[in-house]
């Protein structure tokens, strides 16, 4: 196996399971700074990928046509949990595109913020496509399709202009060829991308220090990741660890989860790009492992650090509500 | 590592994860025939130990004083969906005994199948303990404690009697000194056993070809395991591993999940025992192992292989109702 023990899993005095996985770190140069498993896998980004995602958005001047705000910019780059705050805002963003929900092709999902839920089931109210915590990343791939005059039905499809400009802009950020992009389909329906782990970390590196880049992307760029900090809890909502920890780091950083175990930072101070994957797909190893890092780089100060306690060490909790075990990181950074 | 590839997950033409973990097959002479992985592991059975904490209600005498049915042991055995016709007969076992859901201590969570809970949010109605998947357990626990004349309110800690005489039995069953089982907490409150995968194997071998127990245990399992193969649907409920595997097999073998990628399974025909454990606790790995181990030890016909496929080799599905990948067994049974 070429992943490397990242966590451990603890239940009353014993290790009950293990996570294992894969970390790179690199500047916006694109050294690889620190490595550890294998930096070179390729892995589907998925919502990791919103971020990058978004550029369209802006570059092709839908945003400014719309008036979209940065809190529609940080909802094109959530997954979020469904709640009111989320989905008031995508329906108003299809109103201004004159669409309503019906147009979203993301499919239905329950909102994942259960109060949300539990709402909406107690009202009788359906559970419709706005409520899929892709919601605002179709929001905003609406909004590039009609302010380009494009085909609306069929927005989703990996030919449409819509999505072939998005895979443009992670070829170009990501410095990976257009023709090594591992294309899958999603959980709602777009396509997904495979690049080396590395080269994710260096899409987020490129991100957090877009200098080198024309002034048009560079700029768009930067609209969607001070979009993404500004407005932090659009990217996921209440008890999410993307929105608290960009809160958190108060402009400094941004970051996104993906499913699978997936997560990228980057940093805007150091200009450096993280990208981590969990072998085992386990969304719940991936905040105590990017805190982690976090912390061994020396990139967050100690009370950042202590903000982040629960999604460094998360406890576990039974049904009686009583802590019954904890996540612990068990990694120690290597030098690649 | 020690532990051993076990399981992909595949999106599109990619693996995007991939499972780890042990596989100990024992025959109920104590002999371990194939591993994989590490077979000494001490594992926590979470509730695969269930069939054995289930052994007490008729032991004690409980089962007959209260009239308990098949299908109220199976559900003694059970991490049920809370559907009606799981919570309908927890109340009925927990009204036998005179008492009420506020008798049970496993806490609340919502039921599993969400049919079920939609309905009950519309209804307005209120989640109570009856609905955690653990509730059938308890009110196995709560019959033996009653008809023991113990006390009701602590019966879920580890030093009342109804544990202690539970940690006797699994010591008994599995051939594992009381002082070498690690104890955590469950899910649901109670002592949760830790110990070697390869003992957890033995205790279904032993279950499944109980001859070398005296009289009243030998029954006592065989009346345990024959109500789970008699009433599956208890076990879990619909669309549900255990039950429909159960089901498929008429009255051949009898199996049973435990959270953090726990699964054990008894055949009566040759005496075998199988006890897996997912390294990183996916659920999701675990039938495909254990119908692969089914069908490399040839165990299982071909038609029933057959109607297992959709747990053989499960499709991921997009919020789209897409296939967009599915999990595929990757190991070869290793002679121990």
């Amino acid at each position: 196996m070429d992943a490397e023990h990242l966590v451990d899993v603890i239940r009353g005095r014993m290790v009950e399971s293990e996570h294992w996985g894969h970390i790179a770190v690199v500047n916006s140069a694109g050294e690889l700074l620190y490595s550890n498993g294998n930096p070179d896998k390729v892995v589907f980004a998925r919502s990791s990928m919103k971020p990058l995602q978004a550029i369209p958005i802006v570059e092709t001047g839908a945003a400014d046509s719309f008036q979209l705000e940065p809190a529609d910019l940080s909802l094109a780059c959530a997954s979020h949990n469904g709640e009111n705050q989320h989905t008031d805002r995508v329906k108003e963003i299809l109103s201004k595109l004159g669409l309503t929900t019906d147009s979203l092709k993301c499919g239905t999902h329950p909102p994942r913020w259960q109060e949300t839920y539990e709402k909406l089931m107690r009202s009788g109210a359906e559970i419709t496509a706005v409520y899929n915590n892709c919601s605002g990343k179709h929001s905003g791939m609406l909004a590039t399709t009609i302010h380009m005059g494009e085909s609306v039905e069929d927005y989703y499809k990996t030919d449409h202009p819509v999505q072939q400009r998005i895979l443009e802009v992670i070829s170009d950020i990501t410095e990976t060829p257009v023709e090594n992009i591992e294309i899958g389909i999603d959980g709602c329906g777009v396509p997904v991308h495979g690049i080396p782990l590395k080269n994710l970390a260096l899409g987020f590196a490129k991100m957090a220090n877009p200098t080198s880049f024309p002034a048009k992307r560079k700029e768009a760029i930067e609209r969607v990741t001070s979009a993404m900090m500004e407005v932090p809890e659009m990217v996921g909502g209440t008890n999410r660890f993307c929105s608290d920890f960009m809160r958190i780091e108060e402009g400094q950083m941004f970051g996104k989860a993906g499913a699978e175990g997936v997560y990228c930072i980057g940093d805007l101070k150091s200009g450096l790009g993280i990208a981590l994957k969990i072998e085992d797909g386990a969304g719940r190893a991936t905040s105590p492992v990017a805190v982690e890092v976090l912390h061994q780089l020396k990139l967050i100060s100690k009370e950042q650090n202590e903000l982040l306690n629960e999604y460094h060490y998360p406890n576990l909790k039974n049904a009686r509500e009583e802590i019954i075990g904890h996540l612990q990181p068990v990694f120690t950074l290597k030098n690649a």
